[in-house]
């Protein structure tokens, strides 16, 4: 059975209310608080905060998990959350994790001490049983349970663009490059999708994902490019299923000194612009981040103030003509 | 005279100890509190934090002050100071200020009221009379006096090595491409550098700068472009102040068909890979983020646990050799 705040003020050995003001972080004295802290630690008890109604002492902090801000897709992305939360007079904490799940895991418990509101996560770590009902918490670009809200953009249909937009661009033979991962992921659906337009539109297509056994991202790509197109002038057209896997990619097509887009034309997924100001890039599907950042903040706000329903929202995208297609 | 903690107490009518509690976030009726912020306003009363030693209420948050995350230098930049501080146990709240001054001093008054431990800022805004050795700050870029701790790279220096690296790739015919300031900045020093070793090296060089009045910084890039290269073959070498700038001028030397490194070379300045995983890139100068990171922290936490002396560091750069300049 769940330990309730009765058990924790039992096992510290003061009253309700006390345990109370150590939670929502309200002062009582340095010893007492280390005993109350030590009797929810042993009995690993979460104080769950939609019993207790809307929570009386909100912190206005918001607490972000991202793998690195230092990726043009998440920190336009940060950039646009942090100024939405900011007209509403919210602060931002912002974790790198790097896909340490520890790390993600402390912010989370942050949340259950009362020292943030709630939790935007882009995190495709081993967390699924720290993240529950309890704690308000939004995901995005991945599905946790139905009880977990979620915000992604609509992937498998992102794949079929890709596919579709380079056999527009004159493409007949297609690759696509990916990463793999354990659980279902939104490159996945990304990669199915442009498997079911290939098929769909009879076009010749083969797919890579890069794994750990691979070990070298570089290499993988060289020997995917030297197979499939050097030894034999095969591919014309690759689908890499993030902007930065197409970067590497064309860093390795310039090396090969092979053409962009005459000789292989190459389509990215997320539609990252490098800043604000930048407009050129690479052809790409882009995601909406305005949208993105705008619905993740709405989903956590009305969670923080008492909404217990759980929304998942799939939001469109579209090709952005670039550098790397040929102009039809 | 500066109001004291004294005058507040008389103010509100409440005990020095009861100011203090405020001050320090610790618990205290609702209407006391409001008493005593209100004098505090009224007063416009400072607590003075190295007056009373130590701070014994420590938040472990830093807060960082930015224009924009969505920028790769900057983000690199949050991204190494933020995995800095996490490994210290200390949060990171970000706040992109996109120059407005009135935001930014929110978070400094943060500082004030025990909200956050200190600052770090890379921030060209109005906001001198905030900055005081009375709060822990760190200023990145920029010179506030000499009692605030600032980190910068050696931006004269830098300028100079670009002017070089141009003519040893051959280029005879120079422009400098800056935003104008009102303030001594850290372009000026960029510029001021580059002029010094054109004339050194006896090399035609102009400068321009964007400022309010250009209104349109695209049609501005143009009208240089056209007048220093179309109209009469002028120029071969551009040193732009900043990356992002760069990546603006090469848009337009590709809109008017002008071959990169062949006819023009651009240099830029900041070294800003897209990401942590990119490697291509433009020709620039590059700073040195981890150390610009590293000693940042590292100042303000000295400041934070009482250090009340103010340090200036000056980082050196490098030239790093990309796609826009000719291979020597």
């Amino acid at each position: 059975m769940k330990p309730t705040i009765k058990d924790v003020a039992r096992e510290a050995g003061v009253s309700l209310g006390t345990v109370s003001k150590v939670i929502n972080n309200k002062y009582v004295k340095e010893l007492t608080k280390i005993k109350v802290d030590e009797a929810i630690k042993k009995l690993n008890y979460e104080p769950d905060i939609y019993a207790r109604g809307l929570r009386k002492n909100k912190t206005d902090t918001i607490a972000i998990i991202i793998p690195t801000v230092w990726n043009p897709f998440i920190s336009e992305f940060v950039y646009k959350s942090e100024k939405i939360l900011s007209r509403m007079g919210k602060k931002l904490l912002l974790c790198n994790s790097d896909g340490n799940s520890k790390k993600e895991v402390e912010y989370i418990n942050m949340v259950k001490q009362n020292k943030v509101d709630g939790i935007i996560a882009i995190t495709y770590s081993d967390i699924d049983k720290y993240v529950n009902t309890n704690i308000p918490f939004v995901s995005i670009d991945r599905f946790f349970s139905k009880e977990v809200n979620y915000v992604m953009s609509d992937n498998y249909e992102g794949g079929k663009i890709a596919a579709r937009s380079l056999f527009e661009s004159g493409c007949r033979s297609l690759i696509s490059v990916g990463v793999k991962s354990d659980r279902k992921s939104s490159t996945m659906d990304r990669k199915e999708g442009f498997i079911h337009e290939c098929k769909k539109l009879n076009v010749e297509y083969k797919s890579f994902e890069f794994c750990d056994e691979h070990r070298n991202l570089g290499s993988f790509l060289e020997k995917i490019i030297i197979e499939n197109y050097i030894e034999n002038k095969k591919i014309d057209g690759i689908f890499a299923c993030n902007d930065i896997l197409a970067h590497r990619i064309i860093e390795k097509l310039h090396k090969f000194n092979i053409n962009i887009p005459d000789d292989i034309q190459i389509i990215g997924y997320d539609g990252s612009r490098m800043s604000e100001e930048i407009s050129e890039g690479i052809s790409t599907i882009r995601q909406n981040v305005d949208l993105l950042a705008k619905e993740s903040v709405k989903l956590l706000l009305n969670n923080i103030n008492g909404d217990k329903s759980s929304h998942s929202i799939v939001l469109p995208v579209e090709f952005i003509s670039g550098y790397t297609t040929k102009k039809i």
